[in-house]
């Protein structure tokens, strides 16, 4: 059953836009946070897998220290929650025995009985590269980013994802390197200011025609 | 402001599933429909760059062709609608053009006003082989995957993403590769079979102090 009229899911999807100037003094309520975390955990990925971690930024300090890698774009500072996407990078067959123990607990059955599954994903991972193996990681990471801003937006808050990074310079200031973490991308959270002229743009996409091919 | 509950939004998630059986009767509404393309073309991308086509395939033959190179998963034709995500095989500066084009003309502006940042978008690209390139539109695209799964869920529409399939058969059956276009993705879309029992195992991710790092 629908949770939300389509045409109010569009109204918060035209309402939402890359945010350029967050109001610094604005944050997210604890329950609201809470509930975006909570849809970042429930991203759906490929076998399950969720080769990723959210850290989550308020620190001013941490998210000061991040400014200068972030093409010195102010929505790292002035957001009220910054995210940061990391990718393992390593994954392996350890990565998966532990989405099988994880599963098998929650299905309350033996790990064995879930070993075909096991080897798919085994068998998945091996015909990959270590490359090859990030690069997937990097796509589910973003599957993520999308669940999330499109969550925010229904929730009313703002969003900026943020592709304009250093990724090595965030995995030294946040000490993943060591971690076998490597950043993917970042995304600030916050409520838009409202001087933020950009919020008065009219959105532009490419015309339905052009991105939308039936097939009928 | 919220256009959903924050608790309305997370049961919305947690009864979203992979969907592994479709109801072959079960038709998506046109409205529906209408209200998911639109949420496709919504996506935001990094730039707005908008690096994808969507392929919405409803044509029995056409995704029955398509069957034999998606590990024969019956989604594929059992789905009400069937959504085959293509990324740009060459991505360039005249992408970019179209793009300075379309924003400038949605801003009543003339598209020079837009060239600084044409040349931000021109030099990004400059710094990226072809298969980066093409690595950073399927990453884009998943963005697209991310907010459509999330919006069927809104929506009370069912889901199952699909990453195996074969890319290159995909290609050659829609005739992609003579268009620039490479297949990244795939989504199913309609309603669960009564008797999927795969809706009724209980939803399990890894635990929220695993994924989720607060620097506060």
């Amino acid at each position: 059953m629908a949770a939300i009229s389509a045409q109010d899911l569009l109204a918060q999807l035209q309402w939402r836009y890359a945010t350029k100037e967050f109001d610094p003094a604005a944050s997210i309520p604890a329950d609201t946070w809470d509930a975006l975390e909570q849809s970042l955990v429930l991203t759906p990925s490929s076998f399950g897998l969720q080769p990723w971690k959210f850290l989550v930024l308020t620190d001013p300090a941490k998210k000061e220290a991040l400014l200068a890698h972030s093409w010195n774009q102010r929505q790292v500072v002035d957001c009220s929650h910054f995210v940061v996407f990391a990718a393992p990078s390593a994954i392996g067959n350890d990565t998966v025995q532990s989405w099988i123990d994880c599963l098998a607990s929650s299905r309350e059955v033996p790990p064995e009985t879930l070993d075909g599954y096991r080897k798919v994903m085994e068998r998945f991972l091996a015909a990959l590269d270590g490359e090859q193996r990030l690069a997937w990681a990097h796509r589910q990471i973003y599957i993520a980013l999308g669940q999330l801003m499109t969550s925010a937006a229904l929730l009313g808050v703002d969003a900026c994802p943020m592709e304009g990074i250093v990724p090595a310079e965030y995995d030294r200031v946040l000490a993943l390197s060591s971690r076998n973490l490597t950043t993917s991308v970042a995304c600030a959270l916050g409520y838009r200011a409202d001087h933020d002229k950009h919020a008065l743009l009219p959105k532009a996409r490419f015309p339905r025609s052009e991105v939308i091919e039936h097939h009928a």
